[in-house]
């Protein structure tokens, strides 16, 4: 039996999302989802992915296109595929931004979570 | 009668949290009751000025304290108040930190977020 592996100790994880008039627009799961269309081409696909109903994701897409000029996710018709869903320019366009946005904002904030992540009890209460 | 006032366009604003193994350490909520018991001493105004009860706030301020290696709020007793709470030394740097990563962030991000509220649709779905 090997020796039981020392628990590192905990450190802070950032969640960041994007509201306006008390409304989410961009979140992590919104991320996830567009990314899965992205490279599945398929509603279906990306929710398995997800553990999320196809309803539910269908919804979830439904919503984040009618929260920008123009829908950032299109379904296709006929190909290989027979049919699916692409992600549209404007869709990968927000996806850059938001994924450089969460990328800055690591950068900035490496040294407070540093700083604070030390601060931390072991272990921390249950959630 | 005057005209309506033409409604400003949607912006997008941030909502960053902390969290430690899935458990949430720092977000808008937390700091807002840090910052009630600092300004009233006491967790049972800080709770009013929230509209929370007495009791939510101190189960959540007992939760804060025991994320940190020491507690960032401790009872005081006696004095021409009768006794309440104070935020600690540990608290107030904790305090300092969270708020000067939320203002980094802000700064780090302004752009990202102006580009993408750019986009927004109007009137956006509802919640």
């Amino acid at each position: 039996m090997s020796a039981p592996q020392p628990k590192s100790p905990p450190r802070l994880r950032t969640r960041l999302r994007l509201k306006a008039d008390d409304k989410l627009i961009l979140g992590p799961g919104r991320l996830q989802i567009l990314r899965g269309v992205e490279e599945t081409g398929s509603i279906a696909a990306a929710a398995r992915t997800m553990g999320m109903s196809y309803r539910r994701a269908w919804l979830l897409i439904d919503d984040i296109n009618h929260c920008f000029q123009q829908p950032l996710v299109e379904s296709v018709s006929g190909g290989k595929r027979g049919g699916g869903a692409q992600v549209t320019e404007l869709g990968k366009q927000v996806m850059t931004l938001y994924s450089d946005l969460l990328a800055t904002t690591e950068a900035a904030i490496a040294s407070h979570k540093d700083q604070l992540s030390a601060l931390l009890a072991e272990p921390l209460p249950p959630s």
